[in-house]
């Protein structure tokens, strides 16, 4: 038996654009097209980590933003790091608080240094710069790290997604040198960087060769799910993701709903993130093979059927909708624990399919089968 | 294998005036002491079932006032009983209503048939009897039904607590016949009196008196933990339930806190309930073998022990007091849940060991290293 390595990715069959392998890490394999569900204030909300292991996860993705304000990174530090902090043993990914400060916090103020801002929580003042990313992530004991970048709003002009993609790569090479200056932490984690460039293929294409330049262990398509709506996303997910290194995980941050992810993992993306199976889950919404269904509505008050009636999750083989429409119109806690589990259950089951498809050389059947009978609510992509 | 009876009590031990045995019935066993989480609305809030029962737990209490309003006990009829509904096939038991609609809905109004009253949910009109109480336990398909009451405010003169009871008496003749004529129902579970009269011993005496010519499978004591007071309420249990039946289990409602059921133990009672644990779990009071602690409190920021050093939960077993006090202050549902898991878990240790002191004959012993132990915080007894 040899020691795991820092970082590997073994990609075992091909299908089209698209790819399944195994991520290897010293804390855990990551099967890959893989789904992360989000952590953010050190829990998938509702879940006890052993809960969300049994949907099928392999890594979970922490929130920088959120942890570095509450409980911060330096007591996360003392307490013995993330994982063991919040009883999660295999792999964790860490968001740059890029992305949130900017959508959360208040009286931002941005600068070639990096963002100030004022905590949402308690108005106090702080700020991210691409090293102190890097030092909060190496604090929380992180697997991997996200550059710290600019999610450039949408619509953009050229000018301006040319502007804020070359920043973006700026703060990549000084994410780069923060991180490789962490000693013990830098041996054993992975960093990606993440390309920018709004939805201009040209700025993307500049955008990659500089991140290759510097060399990163795996590679995100940035600055989608801002809005732009699936179709959109779907032009630039048609040529952003060949132009970066084929033999590396790329990662679509932030996406998405379950037809967005069968449409990306087709054009060749391998890691997601997304609160939509989280937070939907506790406000209703329960992810099925038809499509989503709102569970408070009195259509399902005496349905005798499971949430869905071809899951295999513990929930979905327990309770019957009426009993989890019960609970979601009484607003009890253990309606959104529920609601939760059976929505990562599918999303993990989705992946689980995605991989067999991809595998047995049958992903374009398995899509277009899925997409016929998928009905997509309609708001923007990625969701929330 | 003989079949299970319909209603069984074994006493294995008794120790001064405490005992410990089996209560034995179709849906299973229950260890006396016994303490029965309360599982309002058909869930114990927070808690998925089987994680209940993994504390120890052998039977739960179901509110007949919540779910005749929500989601309706025909409702529950329709979907297969409460059982099946949410997911827990060990006993229930469910209490009458009576307690509920007095303090819980809005213009009640009392007569010699029962109490009519709006709804706290949606302001509709509804009526309970002694009848209509009966009938509604035997829709949720209750094990352990208790008869329809009125519990008597304290403090109350000594003629408001006779006429009080006298109703009570005779509410109690209408649902052991209400009780009687359920068919089926009452083939298969159980019917429990309960003792009024307040703090006076012969209205006690006179109250038991009448049970037990009625006749019922187990007996409660009513009407304490109504603010009277610890002092006040050992006082009465100096003497209550003595004049109950030796051979059938004596059942203490609402009740209590840690100290106010070891105490209650001592004097002959039986079955316990209380949404303290988890009620309080849910606001940041965790149990701990010296007293309750305050999980919010800044004390407990950085400190890596267990909610309770001697505790043998899940709950202590996984995560320190840091991570659950971050839980806490950032109100996230994972918080409640593991609070809440580790009271009911810390309540039926409790239980656990008060079994096993009486079958030692070592419970005087045992109470009194509790108590030098056990920091009360000041609250009326029954607490919630």
């Amino acid at each position: 038996m040899t020691a795991a390595p820092r970082f590997a990715f073994d990609i075992h069959a091909t299908d089209g654009a698209a790819r399944t392998g195994t991520i290897r890490m010293r804390r855990g394999d990551i099967r890959t097209p893989a789904f992360m569900p989000v952590g953010t204030a050190a829990t998938v909300k509702g879940m006890k980590p052993a809960d969300v292991r049994a949907t099928g996860a392999d890594v979970l993705l922490g929130n920088t933003y959120h942890l570095m304000l509450r409980p911060t990174a330096e007591r996360v530090a003392r307490l013995g790091g993330l994982h063991h902090f919040m009883g999660w043993d295999r792999p964790i990914l860490t968001d740059s608080g890029g992305y949130q400060v900017m959508s959360l916090s208040e009286l931002t103020k941005q600068s070639e240094d990096g963002v100030a801002f004022k905590s949402h929580i308690d108005g106090s003042r702080h700020m991210i710069t691409p090293e102190r990313s890097m030092e909060i992530q190496r604090l929380l004991g992180s697997d991997i790290v996200m550059v710290f970048d600019e999610c450039t709003p949408h619509p953009a002009t050229y000018d301006r997604s040319a502007a804020s993609m070359e920043r973006s790569m700026r703060w990549a090479v000084r994410s780069r040198n923060g991180f490789d200056s962490g000693g013990e932490h830098a041996e054993r984690s992975a960093l990606f960087g993440i390309q920018q460039g709004s939805m201009d293929k040209g700025l993307r294409r500049t955008s990659a060769d500089q991140l290759i330049d510097i060399g990163f262990d795996g590679y995100a398509v940035g600055g989608l799910a801002v809005g732009e709506g699936q179709e959109q996303m779907f032009a630039v997910l048609d040529f952003a993701p060949g132009q970066l290194p084929a033999d590396r995980p790329r990662y679509l941050m932030g996406v998405g709903k379950p037809d967005d992810i069968v449409g990306a993992v087709e054009r060749g993306i391998d890691m997601f993130d997304c609160v939509l199976p989280t937070r939907s889950g506790r406000t209703g919404q329960a992810f099925t093979r038809d499509g989503p269904i709102n569970i408070r509505n009195a259509t399902f008050a005496e349905d005798r059927g499971p949430l869905d009636p071809e899951c295999a999750c513990s929930v979905c083989a327990t309770w019957e909708r009426a009993y989890i429409h019960h609970l979601v119109r009484s607003d009890e806690i253990l309606g959104a624990m529920l609601m939760t589990e059976h929505n990562l259950a599918f999303y993990q089951s989705l992946m689980a399919d995605l991989r067999g498809a991809i595998a047995a050389g049958t992903l374009t059947g398995y899509a277009d089968a899925f997409r016929a009978r998928y009905v997509r609510v309609k708001e923007p992509a990625g969701g929330a």
